[in-house]
């Protein structure tokens, strides 16, 4: 047996996640069948990625310039500044089109479980950037989980005496969510944040 | 925004089967986090393989050489042919190291329904293949289903003239199976086959 290459390409594939051993070998078929439609440009724009992408030394997005299209566009409001945890979640605010600001991103949470403290995280830039002025609120968009809560707990201490304003994302309802089936702790925050119908 | 050499790269892994938009992103981020130990390596075998694998022109087998490295191996039994449906169905076959002749590759099953028939698939080599003589026993190893079972009726029809002995694989309880969670057509075909124990 001489099958090294598409083995090769089966267990590289397989390191991805959500893929295991039997769906890299069934994506590893797929491309082989597709080869001209799939399989090659997937390969061009692997190595183009590879060779492009860089994080922007301003606010960590990934772009293939740096700084990244948003820290460049004039039209993002540069005085409202959203942390986040990860790149994922700059993108996810950027697919919800409800965020005209700029970004900065922290890459993970505090974590004393897994040794993780300030200085393993983009934090000191993020002081940095504040204090240059020019900024008027940070939004602290981070999970809704304990070790994102003691982030965002953390950098309010750390931002306070920038003289900037604070927010932090609201908990609630999730839109065209049944209350029968959340969790106690969103249903009491969102009858402590209840609003008015008016 | 100039993302677009990242958004090309998620919406090719997007359509990998078993991979939709969210994993493409996850995937794309994970890649890009490690650029030199997995990405650039991944983007090296996709070029390779797109550039190198070739279909085994007597069986049908994936592989870098045609023919292929079973078909080349004198140590394989040439007179045991085994019919399978697809490369991933030999792939199967070879892991479990149970079968030490050569295979033939149909390229998928007759199929009313999808308009498929014995000239859309690898019929005609395979009747020619056991005709020029020197296989025994052809394994009609197709998968338990409907199209698979119309299919092996139909190459043992076009086979039986050929004088060689044609067989399929066993029906019965999976190794590990519990009798509870069969259905009732693989019970009664474990039943009808069932062995002594002596």
């Amino acid at each position: 047996m001489s099958q090294s290459e598409i083995d090769h390409l089966i267990q590289l594939l397989s390191k991805l996640p959500g893929l295991g051993s039997r769906s890299a070998r069934r994506a590893t078929l797929y491309l082989i069948s597709r080869r001209e439609s799939l399989l090659s440009p997937l390969a061009s724009a692997m190595q183009a990625a590879a060779e492009n992408v860089k994080v922007c030394g301003t606010c960590g997005n990934l772009d293939v310039m740096d700084p990244c299209g948003i820290c460049r566009d004039d039209r993002r409001d540069k005085s409202l500044l959203c942390v986040v945890e990860d790149v994922s979640d700059l993108w996810a605010l950027e697919r919800s089109e409800a965020f005209r600001g700029t970004y900065h991103v922290l890459g993970g949470t505090l974590s004393a479980l897994d040794g993780i403290g300030p200085d393993e995280l983009n934090v000191e830039p993020l002081v940095q950037r504040v204090g240059e002025g020019g900024v008027t609120e940070v939004i602290l968009a981070l999970n809704a989980t304990v070790d994102g809560q003691t982030t965002a707990h953390y950098l309010s201490d750390r931002l306070s005496e920038l003289g900037v304003q604070i927010t932090r994302l609201a908990h609630g309802v999730p839109v065209g969510g049944e209350l029968d089936y959340l969790d106690d702790g969103t249903l009491s925050a969102a009858l402590k944040s209840r609003r008015s119908m008016g």
